[in-house]
């Protein structure tokens, strides 16, 4: 049984690819592609950086992301597009079934356990309205997800075993890191994708939040 | 000035592309991309590994890496379809520019450092006629690029000082790692793709491998 639920943030909350309404308002016609790239060149320079020994807060990664995924694509980002475009990243939408499955759950002790430094965590929590007892960033650790200590922090932080804490995410390679770390794992596949070949299996694929310990 | 040259394998000297046509013959229509795929996330699962520690050598990553791909794209792999695309990286083509490169450059001590096991690089180098003075594989250390302690190990090997070494990678983000190491860095870029955002410069940038120290 799992006393405490542990949740990622990007991706999993919320829709990172909320942006693409403003990179298409931005460049007609490349909003999708962009918002795509911006996302797996943000993801590969966590991994890269902490491998590197480089570490560099979510929001300069972010930032920088975006600077080559517009490069590579051939759209010029001007400061006032960046500004925008980054200012998005502090208010993408939570999935619609968020908030009810939260409140469902409230008997738990329900945390955030994110890459997001707290310059970009903490307002887009804010601004979401939801509700969590701990909102835990990788940013103290200096290392990204999928490292074990991040998964570690929760434990030592929420005061509750490991094989009391069910984490949830959907972005595999994050669940699989948190099944290595020994998490009890639930990973949201939204878009009937293959589980990720990393040696573990999820503990539970569900296709929503709603359907968490369903 | 460089006294050693030392060259990442795969993208670099060897084209992994060449698996396309295997691709192809077995699944008309899909061979560039299978092999795009394939070789995203051979690469993502390296860094993922690496982060998770959960080494496992590049053969069985690779393996793996086809796996997803194949299952992502709804192609049915079987045993003698993976034996045979397995097999087809063991003989990749080397690029047109290699041999005459490497002849040039023989005043130097030539030598590659590869994520590759002992298991897929050998056979690949014998295969290509290719002589250097040592293969150097991360297998031994049980960690991929760009973990510092990667680019270290041709140190000592080669026992050259880092500041004497040359570094040619196509693979930008090895070459930004290689950088942060502190050797001096020759970016391939045959595509004109943007440099990585990872906080380094290549200290050059050139567009074949004949135009090294050229």
């Amino acid at each position: 049984m799992s006393r405490a639920l542990l949740f990622d943030a990007y991706g999993t909350l919320f829709d990172v690819h909320s942006v693409i309404a403003l990179c298409e308002r931005l460049w007609p016609g490349k909003g999708a592609q962009l918002s795509q790239l911006w996302r797996a060149k943000q993801l590969e320079y966590t991994w890269q950086r902490s491998l590197m020994r480089r570490y560099a807060p979510f929001s300069q990664i972010t930032r920088e992301a975006l600077g080559y995924a517009c490069e590579f694509l051939g759209l010029a980002l001007n400061p006032s597009n960046e500004k925008l475009l980054m200012a998005e990243y502090l208010k993408l939408a939570a999935y619609a079934d968020v908030a009810k499955s939260l409140e469902k759950l409230k008997d738990h002790k329900l945390a955030i356990l994110t890459n997001g430094s707290p310059d970009m965590i903490e307002p887009l929590v804010r601004h979401s309205g939801l509700r969590f007892d701990a909102v835990l960033s990788v940013d103290e650790l200096k290392i990204y997800k999928p490292a074990p200590e991040v998964y570690e922090l929760a434990v030592k932080r929420l005061q509750v075993p490991k094989e009391e804490i069910g984490f949830v995410s959907s972005n595999c390679w994050d669940a699989m890191g948190a099944k290595s770390f020994g998490f009890t794992v639930h990973w949201i596949n939204r878009t009937g994708a293959p589980v990720e070949r990393l040696g573990f299996r999820p503990d539970k694929i569900v296709s929503g939040l709603n359907e968490i310990l369903s």
